[in-house]
């Protein structure tokens, strides 16, 4: 371990946050790409503010660091991975997130864009990246304090110390407030005694564990002096300096997984392990010079999830992954759909694949709702920054980010699995082979929906935060407190949650003037559908649950269980859709804006479409209307089609970064082909 | 190439048709997996014609050539998939298909039992094997005379001659019609000389082109005196006996893929490779002694299709394997949900992931679809041997049989792709590490989607089969014919298909004399929904062809695509579902029976829920029916919830193949568990 200062700190670029120098450097990636003119206003558009930092990532990110040979081995995977690692520190694209004084910018909402551009490329290396400096440097950052970011922040933005995210268990992943691994205060010896007491109080699915981590941020029952104090997080050597585990840690390797080959995930355990007392990372509760607990949060629960939420910016990381990872499907097969013709027109019309609408269904609507979940996720990691630059802690604006944050993160990466898969199948044998890009990708994001909390977990929690108006939702998953949470609430406070709400209720009063028959364009009607259904559904939950209450709390909750994650999907859906609202408010009348109304539109009415059943069961569309929807949703794929290389264009994924061969070698794939 | 007796060559075994032996064997079986009373009355019930066939695979198959080790390197897996293939042979369940005079048993319909057993262990063998036995051994019987099984069946069936299929282009994938590879007649030597005439004409992902094949069955374009004849199959040495490429072919390797790792899936070009006119599979077209094309069947394109139907074995089989996939991962991830312990009920009671009613919606109603499609596998298997049976060729059963080969192919493998990522992650992260068996079958089923035909083709052409009667299912994709069809088709047709219609009309017409407030549960009701959706579905696609017949085809076609998508599916949905109900009429009364009314109830429920809003939108079902519905499949989940490890034995995947090492090590992964 080292105090020096570290040899690769990025040095912090003031330029990059200077809009002139931003549109400078737009301008120089949009000829070195050649984008149409309505690809480079869609890619502005999405933007938001950190679009100078995202150009300034496609132009300096090289093509050989963000794609991987899928042809590699575990062993060249990993080997690949380690070596791309410091070739993004050599860009300075891992300090953002970090406190100025380790030489970091202290902007934790861009490095979440940080780690969505490197999402465009390879995820392992993404993973690999996140692991280090978001898990490992985020823990030491948010849960230790100035004496522990001098001394193991330096190493770590060097890569000297390669630091592990010691968290889940055999035993326990979703429930994290049960782990099993015990850090005992000895006072004798002032020292912290990590311990896995048994087989399945072995860590596992540890990035960097199997290989690399010198370090490792250890989660574990605190015990002081025979009393518990709940999880807390301990930081413990688990390689000397020559790469051998230290005495009393087993270390072991996961072995081949779904993907992220690169990444060398393994599994840790301790028998007695001594570190000192200072290596507690005790912001939130640490023990005194005396031996002796303290804590400012009383509640063991609360205080471990406050803990919990200060590391929201991995879930935030992982819904911005896999969008990008969903925009970087959509354009491979929309540009493969493009050029790929398969069947002639009778009357020998040049058709493409894109031009079938069984073809269009399955890639523009995705389209649409990739461009809502960019949106949606600039304004969670934009919100990320502005609580962080506070002065002071807001406490529930904190709780209401994490939910977004949790939401987000399952709604996301179920849509990028699930695009994913229909872009490779859209690409047929040629979407099978490694060379083209999908299958890699497809293994890599899998993982998503399980990283971070898994995302029936999740949308629980989300249902939760809404019940308790964001009162109460890091507790831990009680049952009892949930369906008594239900009973109080009073289904009002759920619509106040975004920024764009004046608009949005000017949308809707002046579309409820009108009768049905008005146009399935009016966005105010997609804003009262959205709206509407997320309230209903959450005042019958509520009032299920307080009818329920006094009964058995598990059988109750169990039985509402659907009931809940529909609350969660359809709050999330209104979230999604009114941050695409307010982007499209922020563009000018033009190409650009109406492009965009466009992709809303087939956002709004895809969601409206596929809960057709439930609209009409509760009565807010007739029969007639639902038809209506789904010929409507064939139109717009229609007007969308002519646009499709500039949709991609706009969704800010290179070609170069692609690493598609069937895009390359166009004779081959695609005979007589051209650019459509 | 020799003509000398196989050494290998299978040996029929009279017994394994025998009832009684099958008893016996399915008795041992039984003890071997100490199965429960019902696990092994569901398993019976589930077998059909072949259930025998089955018992013995379970019983004489080892799990080590099931299971192979998920961190080989892909020339290890090739490797292991070479000598498992061997050991296929050795255990003879390769020569079920193959004419009896070359020591086959000519059971076609065994063959696909044979497929779908080994597709229960590992995807490489089960498609390394599908590819040398089904499709090129497919082909040489099928499309060959016996002139051609004398010389080439035999050293197939050995394995001294490994051959392969090659029949998609990297320029033509669904539109076979279109190959660019001529196989031109040279008189003047009397030979075919076969060429790839462009970049785009590069055979490509051909199985075992890679490393293995010695011949290739290379599909086409016919030119004889300079006329041609539509695609046709000649043989192709392809290597010589020392391994090497023969003058003239050019072959490659089409390196890694999202799967199938175990086979080597290569491409091949021609440069005016020359074979004796011999080599041609002339059995529907050939070139007689004078060098004059022959045939019996006048048009290019319909002797073409009747060639391709000849083989529509490869897509039963396909079928057949992803259902095989779908039952192995739904087996992995119900018995980790039985034991697997997170979060605590409120009142300390043992709780499992299966308790909540979010994973057994997860798991159980896909349990009721696996069943389902099982009986409708069975059906198309006995269904296909039956045929070939008949002495005389029933064309239009032939036709209709190729449209239910091709709607159940896309209809499951559909299923399949879903219900195994659903699988891996109702597992965590467990699910992702491939030691526990998920991530790797995910990856191999996969390619389902595309092999033998994309799904959205597929359902075209059941469509096109519908509309016209089975009569011009095989003519290509012609646009302007396929809107003809649907003007003159009279919506009557297509409620004869099944074998079970009489049944069928006596419980849909028991339904129809009560009203809508009757039980949920009732067969004749779901029938009755069913046949209306489909009929309705069909006929206003009819009605909207006959309409705009005379406009521009494609524009028309291109128009109806999601409707004729959806007329394929809800044709599809009713012929499984009718497939199940045949199947519960054959068992006794009994706990089996009841068990397969109520997963046939769930399968019913779960597609009218599925598609409420169009049911609601056609005034098919009412507002409160529709919300009744959703209430009584979570009712249906929580009756079959305490059958669950009985549900997964039936399905009949033995534990030791399932491959998955969290089902082993229960102490590390499940700390506390008991089998629930």
């Amino acid at each position: 371990m080292t105090t020096e200062s570290p040899t690769h700190v990025p040095t912090p670029d003031a330029d990059l946050a200077m809009p002139a120098a931003a549109t400078d450097e737009a301008r120089t990636q949009r000829t070195r790409e050649r984008l149409t003119e309505l690809g480079a206003g869609l890619r502005a558009a999405t933007g938001g503010r950190y679009g100078p930092v995202r150009d300034q990532a496609r132009a300096s990110l090289p093509a050989t660091m963000m794609v991987r040979d899928p042809a590699q081995t575990v062993p060249e995977a990993r080997e690949w991975t380690r070596r791309a690692l410091r070739d993004v520190v050599e860009t300075g694209q891992a300090g953002s997130g970090f406190p100025a004084a380790q030489g970091g910018l202290d902007d934790v909402g861009r490095s979440c864009v940080d780690f969505e551009m490197i999402a465009h490329g390879d995820l392992s290396l993404t993973v690999k990246n996140g692991v280090h400096f978001g898990l490992y440097g985020g823990a030491v950052t948010a849960l230790g304090t100035p004496r522990h970011h001098e001394q193991f922040l330096p190493p770590l933005l060097s890569l000297e110390q390669i630091g592990c995210y010691a968290m889940t268990e055999f035993g326990h992943g979703s429930d994290v407030a049960s782990l099993e691994t015990t850090i005992t205060y000895d006072k004798e010896t002032d020292e912290l005694v990590v311990h896995s007491p048994t087989p399945s109080a072995t860590k596992t699915y540890i990035g960097a564990a199997a290989e690399d981590a010198r370090m490792a941020a250890v989660y574990g029952q605190l015990v002081v002096d025979g009393t518990g104090h709940g999880v807390h997080v301990a930081l413990v050597p688990v390689r000397d300096e020559t790469g051998r585990p230290v005495p009393g840690v087993t270390l072991g390797d996961n072995g081949a997984k779904g993907g992220l080959d690169g990444v060398d995930n393994g599994t840790i355990s301790f028998d007695q392990v001594r570190v000192p007392r200072s290596m507690l990372l005790d912001r939130y509760g640490g023990i005194d010079d005396d031996g002796t607990y303290v804590s400012d949060i009383e509640s063991d629960s609360r205080r471990f999830f406050t803990m919990l939420g200060t590391l929201v910016r991995g879930r935030i990381c992982v819904a911005a992954g896999a969008a990008a990872s969903s925009r970087k499907a959509l354009s491979i097969a929309t540009r493969y759909a493009v050029r790929r013709r398969q069947f002639a027109a009778p009357d020998g019309a040049d058709v493409v694949l894109l031009d079938y609408l069984t073809h269009q269904r399955k890639l523009i609507p995705a389209i649409a709702t990739a461009y809502a979940h960019t949106f949606a996720v600039n304004e969670v990691v934009e919100r990320l920054q502005e609580l962080h630059e506070l002065p002071q802690k807001d406490q529930e604006a904190q709780r209401e980010l994490e939910t977004r944050a949790a939401g987000l993160k399952a709604l996301i990466t179920a849509f990028t699995n699930d695009t994913v898969q229909v872009c490779r199948e859209a690409c047929g044998g040629a979407g099978y082979m490694a060379e083209n890009g999908l299958t890699v990708l497809r293994g890599d994001a899998d993982v998503f929906a399980t990283f971070e909390g898994d995302n029936t977990v999740l949308l629980q929690l989300v249902a939760k935060g809404l019940l308790t108006g964001y009162k109460e939702m890091w507790g831990d998953m009680d049952t009892a407190a949930m369906v008594a949470a239900g009973a109080r609430m009073l289904g009002q406070q759920v619509l106040e949650a975004t920024s764009v709400r004046p608009l949005v209720d000017r949308l809707i009063s002046a579309a409820a003037r009108r009768s049905e028959d008005q146009t399935l364009l009016d966005r105010g009607w997609h804003l009262s559908m959205f709206t509407d259904r997320e309230r209903h559904v959450l005042e019958t939950l509520a009032g299920r649950l307080r009818k329920a209450q006094g009964d058995d709390a598990f059988a109750t909750f169990n039985a509402a269980q659907d009931h809940v994650l529909l609350a969660a999907r359809t709050h999330m859906d209104r979230v999604v859709l009114e941050a695409f609202v307010a982007g499209i408010d922020a563009c000018e009348e033009g190409a650009v804006r109406e492009t965009l109304e466009r992709l809303c539109s087939l956002y709004a009415l895809s969601s409206i479409e596929a809960d057709a059943g439930w609209f009409q069961a509760h009565n807010r569309m007739s029969a007639a209307r639902a038809k209506a929807v789904t010929a409507q949703i064939n139109r717009l794929c229609g007007e969308l089609r002519p646009v499709a290389v500039e949709l991609v264009e706009g969704m800010g994924v290179p070609q170069t970064w692609l690493g598609s061969a069937m895009l390359e070698d166009v004779e081959r794939w695609t005979p007589g082909a051209q650019e459509a």
